[in-house]
């Protein structure tokens, strides 16, 4: 993908699907949040309200990477108060039928179906 | 899962099918070994002759880890020479699918269609 040389280079880079998968396989908040996205809870507050133990910093951080990840994206309602509001991309629908799929075989595994 | 004391513990205990994702899809051998496996070329001889720079110790040590993740399941036929056959099991054609779609998706990605 080629990028404007004016954006930051850092944010826009992706690592390949595979790293992806590693990183969002083994960090249960990243895991979580999408889940809540998936089940239509799109804004930050409510993600937090439903989550014992999620701090703003590690949902920011979280949200932060599925957005470079190109999983999410974030829109920003022009309201006072500001909202935003996260959802998946194409890609991320894609990408949550992966992680779906090693959620499944999992718990085949762990029921002896295999 | 329960098992006999009487087994290897270690080489019977597995990781969860994410870290055995994370596991395969960052190596290199592995994935040419499960390739291997797919095209029918099951016998380690033969994936050595058809992997330039792929050495007996690296092959058997993929091919254990195959095993003891439970992806392939080895045959030993009682012939002189011995020869031994590597396939997938059900678990490991699953396994495999998963593999599939993440490579897949990364297809996707590098045409730039997502």
């Amino acid at each position: 993908m080629i990028m404007s040389e004016k954006k930051n280079q850092s944010f826009f880079q992706k690592p390949s699907v595979a790293e992806m998968v590693e990183s969002i396989v083994g960090c249960k908040w990243s895991l979580r949040v999408m889940q809540l996205i998936r089940n239509g809870v799109n804004r930050p507050g409510e993600m937090q309200r439903q989550t014992p133990g999620l701090s703003t910093k590690v949902l920011n951080e979280r949200l932060t990477k599925l957005q470079r990840f190109g999983i999410a994206e974030k829109e920003v309602f022009p309201v006072t108060p500001p909202h935003v509001e996260y959802r998946f991309t194409p890609f991320g629908d894609k990408f949550l039928g992966i992680i779906d799929s090693i959620e499944d075989l999992q718990q085949e595994l762990a029921k002896n179906e295999l």
